[in-house]
């Protein structure tokens, strides 16, 4: 039986790949975080959904793969890509926990934030990067300390998922003190909100402006590195062609 | 004049996204490496195309751009993400070379090699990680080294473009020997060569396995960190969830 891990991209339709909705209109069951079956509710006129809340991942998978292996086809749904934070690997950990299956898993990638953000700024990811959360419910903020620290060192342009929740609304204001003690205050960077979805914003500043912004957790932020510029109002990381 | 730069993920038509086909259905000029153009040739039909050989980037994106100017909707198209190694940068660049004109950049984000790659050899970038390319050809090699260090010892899982080329081909080797100073011999990883296209291969090791391996410039190399395991022979790398 074939349970499909789909990745839907930042949320607007025609940002699905073909392979997304193929998988998804397969199945039987269509399993995810409610706010992501919403976006995509449309797409699965009369299918069997099946939601649960914000935190309650290792469920969703345990309900996926318990469907599965009653028979059904399934599909679990993530934002952006589903390998990228998101549900793929907890499957494969969750399904491990019950007795040998013939359930085929198939991760089907998407379009991940980290991508579809550097696109709305320009092309500040073109070359070395690292891809950093800021959530602290699985990591301890020591460990994400030190990875920005040695991101920022080590010259990566960084992306950061997770920004921001309720709970540490000044964890970005932290990241960016962390890179302001190897970076320039002017180092140019960006986050764009909600992006593929109703009310997308974006905006392009210094790191030195970035330490004193508040964003949500519907955000996704880019720190440049020393090869990223502003050109025309694009965010902007040169690989450095010569001749240019 | 929309100037569209448009990824068009690894290989096949199924990891298009809906928005990079209308974005090329749409365009007059199809401009890209050749290798690219051919994958995608069949959804070309009479369409105009300009090809260019592999190191002529600049070249390409001159052409593009003097189209653009004359009238045409030019696309230039990338494989992966265009904003991942791709052209989306340099076309920024380039663009600022000429006097102001009215033409609107828009980059289409494709499935970048590091999702492709990670959903077929299981999760392996499910957490934070970093994205490093081999090739030295516009970045020094000790850049690279220091990278390819402060990544491990961040404890970042490392996705490796641009692993070897026939003048580099003990690249790798240089690579796993660096992260080997820090990373265990038998942290997992993994490989995949030629993704979405005819003949993909992909195959699950050490880290004290792959130092001896050659593979070429048609691949991208994951390498774990202390989190990842090999599961039902994937490579998963856990995010921490409790309770599993
Ligand atoms: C749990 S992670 C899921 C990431 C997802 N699997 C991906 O590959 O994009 C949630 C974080 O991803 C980022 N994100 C996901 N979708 C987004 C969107 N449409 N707009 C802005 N940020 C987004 C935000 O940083 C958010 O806090
Ligand atoms: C110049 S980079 C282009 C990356 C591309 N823009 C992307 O986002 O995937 C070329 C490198 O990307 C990786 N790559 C791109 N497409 C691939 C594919 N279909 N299979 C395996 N590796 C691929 C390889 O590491 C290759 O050496």
């Amino acid at each position: 039986m074939k349970l499909y891990v789909v990745g839907i991209g930042p949320g607007e339709d025609c940002q699905l790949t073909g392979k997304a909705i193929m998988a998804i209109e397969e199945s039987q069951l269509v399993v995810g975080y409610d706010v992501y079956i919403d976006l995509i509710k449309h797409l699965l006129p009369d299918k069997e959904t099946l939601t649960t809340p914000m935190k309650r991942e290792v469920d969703r998978c345990k309900l996926a793969v318990e469907a599965a292996i009653a028979g059904k086809k399934v599909a679990v749904i993530s934002s952006g890509d589903a390998g990228i934070y998101g549900m793929a690997g907890l499957i494969y950990e969750v399904l491990a926990e019950y007795e040998a299956t013939d359930i085929q898993v198939e991760v089907i990638p998407g379009i991940t934030a980290a991508s579809s953000a550097a696109a709305v700024l320009g092309a500040p990811l073109t070359h070395d990067f690292a891809v950093i959360s800021l959530s602290d419910l699985l990591t301890p903020w020591e460990v994400i300390e030190k990875r920005l620290k040695l991101a920022a060192e080590a010259g990566f342009a960084i992306c950061i998922y997770n920004p921001s929740s309720k709970k540490r609304s000044d964890y970005l204001k932290k990241a960016c003190e962390i890179i302001l003690s190897v970076a320039d205050r002017d180092t140019p960077c960006g986050y764009v909100r909600n992006i593929g979805r109703e009310g997308q914003t974006s905006k392009i500043l210094t790191l030195g402006e970035l330490v004193k912004e508040q964003v949500d957790m519907f955000t996704t932020v880019i720190i440049g590195n020393k090869n990223t510029r502003v050109i025309n109002d694009r965010l902007v990381t040169s690989r450095g062609y010569k001749g240019i």
